[in-house]
């Protein structure tokens, strides 16, 4: 096999934020190329997307199902490999499970589902297909995470302590304040986010990003969601303290109304030797501070740094690779399990977050918004 | 009167560290002079400390009772205006108690007292006196931390939404590891310290700044308190969840094995305006952030900041101010309003934390170390 | 017209490092697609090239002048729109040629030529084709380096009075001590390279990031280059007195021997109103400086920002971008030029480096050397 | 001897900057009193200023010489040990003359002198006398700084290479625009501030900064020096190529017109092992940087920071030191070696400012200026 993997995209039409974002970050590297896409529920806007993104007419279609459906009657390499899900939260179970069930890969912009249930009933089905599921917890994607992840795998921090992980962001603070802001307000509408607007948007984040680098799994959390704008239903903001197993303690909080905040997710580890500390909004970089040695600042592109971060790496350091980089590291690395998948290959080091990392981010939203609700100080973390 | 103040000591002997600030912070200005003290418990000690600060010999005394007592029968203006209070938290009561009652004037190093009974005692004592009483919650000096509390009196950031407060310390680490660090261990003594280690030492500056910086009132807390270094009593980190009276919702934290972390004291507020954020470790800056303007950093010593931070600034911009001028200004203002009480004159803003913040802050410890052995969600927070 | 663009590349084969970030840069938007080059002169090593570049073999050429010569062979539509260059230094003239006179588009890496000769007649043959010229002067395509020109543009800053513009590296301290770095030695062969190795290479882009943001010419330089590895002949490092014309003052450095530093160029400007702070290795950030008001900082993505650098902005605040995504704002700009004259339009308002800043990048090296070579204090500028 | 060490001032008034910095340098530790004083050439002001530091009115004086033989005639214990100079630049050299040959130690503001004649001079007197003089270079105070010194004397560097030290400030731009700034005019006046203003005020500290750290000797230098305000005579704004002995080269600048900046002083030097970086207004941090390594921070008062910067260290790591205790490192320097004289001792590693910088000092402004106005590439710098 010498081509390029063909992506199909539901979603993501004209003025859509996040399906530029998959679409750059499947074009990066020019393994991937957009060939079909059912790009808006409104047949017309589909179309004129699919205009701009140079796709045979015939290859944009009006419904998800009549693509699906389509598409798996092409012959093998010239349908599509794969489809990216970037719709609206409570279509990703549906669309899914089409997908799936008609033997595609998928990618599907986070939340996995809308419901814990649906998300439950999805991952069986992605489990009993043998088919490549990806969630884009993109944040997992930069390699100074990578790296940060090496170091704990590695015990250069010995033993966990604590971890506080925060998602401030401020654009939300206009609404307070009567106005809306640019970002998108379906976040905020139960009938189309779920039962959370801020930590199912980005408190999940900042959990993956704890899941990811540290292994940590919860135990039970302490929850205070609140809701600051005036006649929303969903939280903008929230605290939450947590008990992870093995006696590590954390601090995790996300808020939409931190005037001035953009997206400020920052990690701190803390462990018996060492600690770390990385910033979303300065990727480049990642700190390892002792209780009596001088702070290593880490700078990705080095000789230094781990071979894994190294892997997904495009540029020599100083030259600051950034967000869609990030994110096109996930897909880049779904690319190649699909390649192998195709070449009959399994290297079992796929480097990306999967249904069962989908499952867990539903939990913690399910769980911290009961917390909240409860007056039981902690509450427990489900088992998968 | 035209004559330096003067100054009387009670512990912070040879090698105390906290006593040396406190000479410092009051020598800085020229406006003080150490006259008497008793510097330590043992007599010899204290002799040999009253030669390193050139005092006269017949002014260090082998006992607190003594000093009160023979200071009390030297004349006006030849014996002590006030006394420094920088013994271990377990005899701050007895030794305030001691001098407020002799007629003296006093400046008390935080904790004010051993227990929150010790506290109310106190303070009413102080209160029927009439005696000057001031604590060394010292972040509250810095300029831009008087700047932020002008802000937000003023409503540059609008109504408040929430606080974040930290103040992770590493020092405590390598005890984990089995070293002792070279920071005071009695700290970790119950029967020295109080019913907190952590908390006592450094949450309590934490809740004071947020008090201090958005005069916002705690009305209930939801602690954790976790002891990390083996074999001891009490705690060495704490996280809280806080809900201040109007809504305002909080996080509060303090650590001292967070490896690395030096006295990274650092508070955030959050307003429907705007939002400031003020780091201890970088004291002289302080920015204001806003959900769609550029952030603002206003910089110690220009003619843009306010007057009360430029009252309590002694060098213009650029040239760094820090701790030890942040703690001369409390003993600044305590000298200005000891003046004016010789004077005759009351000028009715003296700004430097009292018997008042003095109980609040063992209120504050001790609700949150009940928060945390409660079952109980949301401890409520006591009322003075 | 509705296609991708058509592009194709001289050099940039397998382990070349620019040739793989102008793929990048140019698949990013998905409006341009790799067709045809001539990546290597070595067949074999071209041809393995195009494979993993997805490439009809059929337009995998042996030798660029094939490609010119073939690709011009080819119907409209289907032959490349234009030609990346991506040889080294002592080619570019050669290759620019023979493409722009086979009537294509061109994209050169820097610098435009081996010679200031070659930079004047190659200039001449652009104008003279009216073909599209595009110098990769990557870091004018930086958001906020657009938005600092907009400032001065408007007068933000007032009059201008000095600039301050360095660009250190350390890559090269390692061949000091006499391990050879990673980094391209060929830069340091006269044969390959130049007159200037370190000028030539990091020293053309801080003179040009000047060029580009104040819009300053060069009255007279004083320099001095310094070879400090041993064996070489060319320059790394070099410092620079710069006189503008009208009387502004500057500073321009370069080095590759400043151990630890990265990419870190950096440009200050100071005028009568404000100074203005940009660094290449935080690149979303701006900051205006006044002599008696806050700091404000700007970040890429606000609405606040103005329209130019928000037109070449892809992802919201707070999502960093950075290298490779400023690197393929150059190629949006071309495209986007390239697709008006297919189109017959004329926008008059493309934002990129032509052959003008290309010629005047060679006569920023040539006047460096000399000037450096030279007694004379200040050492005339030429004009173009 | 077991007493404070008692200083003189002459100069440092009501009003004045730099008096005042002087008092709470010599105040900070409690090791010196100030008790005599002429602090203004106008009588009246030297009494109200003599008051307001609580001083016995039969020691302020109304003229320099006056005090100079008054205070020598008082008994040894009761009279002045040293005195501080804090006049006017062009006052220096007869102040100081005078009391040195009246017997006294001296502490001087910089410059040494109004003349490079004068500063020879003096230097000789000086030296025959044996008296102790030191003049505050005061940013060779800060403990980080200290820190640097020992890294290039330990070797931690390598061989040096490169030098890049700039101290911008901005205030007077306002002059620029017709506003007159609050900073002291006289610096501009060259009847009072001698052959420069910007250079000769601040050009020399970062001059003195590179002096003291790497030990380097200048060799020739090239300069530019300009004068923005208009009716100024003396610049305000300076650029220095620097070459130093030893072939390491450098870049030295200074300015009063950089619109922001406060007190940036910034140096960074360049080794074939590691480079550092320090910055005045962080004063804490102390950067080392590595071609292949990650970056360390060291932080000031950590064990594992060198025994002479911890020397200079007054509180634990966290909580910052800044100016004024560098300031006050100076003068606790002096009076050591003050105090170990009149103990008949010499030590022999006294770390501060003497006579022989003083000098250096006015040669390097003398040298700037005449850089500046000669069209000679490479002006030779001369030896003591």
């Amino acid at each position: 096999m010498n081509r390029k993997l063909k992506m199909g995209m539901v979603g993501g039409g004209r003025g859509a934020f996040i399906g530029a974002v998959h679409r750059m970050a499947a074009n990066l590297d020019g393994k991937i190329e957009l060939v079909a896409g059912c790009f808006s529920s409104d047949p017309e806007k589909s179309r004129l997307s699919g205009e701009d993104f140079f796709l045979n007419p015939s290859r944009v279609y009006s419904s998800y199902q009549e693509m699906a459906q389509k598409e798996a009657a092409l012959p093998e390499g010239e349908r599509i490999d794969f489809v990216s899900i970037v719709v609206q939260n409570n279509m990703h179970f549906a669309v899914a499970k089409t997908f799936i069930e008609a033997g595609f890969h998928v990618i599907c912009d986070k939340p996995m589902t809308f419901t814990v249930d649906e998300a439950v009933e999805l991952r069986q089905i992605i489990k009993n297909s043998g088919q490549i599921f990806a969630l884009t917890h993109n944040y997992t994607g930069y390699p100074m995470v990578k790296e940060a992840r090496e170091w704990i795998k590695d015990g250069k921090l010995g033993q966990l302590l604590k971890v506080v992980v925060e998602y401030p962001q401020g654009y939300a603070t206009e609404s307070i304040n009567g106005e809306e802001g640019k970002i998108a307000n379906w976040r905020a509408d139960p009938q189309v986010a779920g039962v959370s607007n801020c930590m199912g948007d980005i408190g999940t984040h900042a959990h993956n990003l704890v899941s990811y680098i540290t292994g940590l799994e919860v135990e039970a959390m302490c929850a205070e969601l609140t809701v600051f704008i005036p006649g929303r239903q969903l939280d903008d903001d929230g605290n939450v303290l947590v008990r992870y197993k093995g006696g590590v303690k954390g601090i995790l909080y996300a808020s939409q109304v931190s005037a001035g905040e953009e997206n400020n997710l920052t990690i701190r580890v803390f462990g018996t030797q060492a600690s770390l500390e990385w910033k979303q909004e300065h990727p480049n970089e990642l700190a390892m501070k002792f209780a009596n040695a001088p702070r290593k600042i880490y700078r990705r592109g080095n000789d230094y740094v781990g071979d894994t971060a190294n892997r997904f790496t495009r540029i020599p350091f100083g030259h600051p690779e950034a967000f869609i980089e990030a994110f096109a590291n996930i897909y880049l690395e779904v690319a190649r399990a699909i390649t192998d998948r195709i070449k009959g290959v399994d290297a079992g080091d796929y480097d990306f977050p999967n249904e069962d990392v989908g499952l867990d981010g539903m939990l913690f939203v399910d769980t911290v918004v009961k917390s909240s609700q409860s007056d039981q100080k902690w509450y427990p973390y489900p088992s998968m």
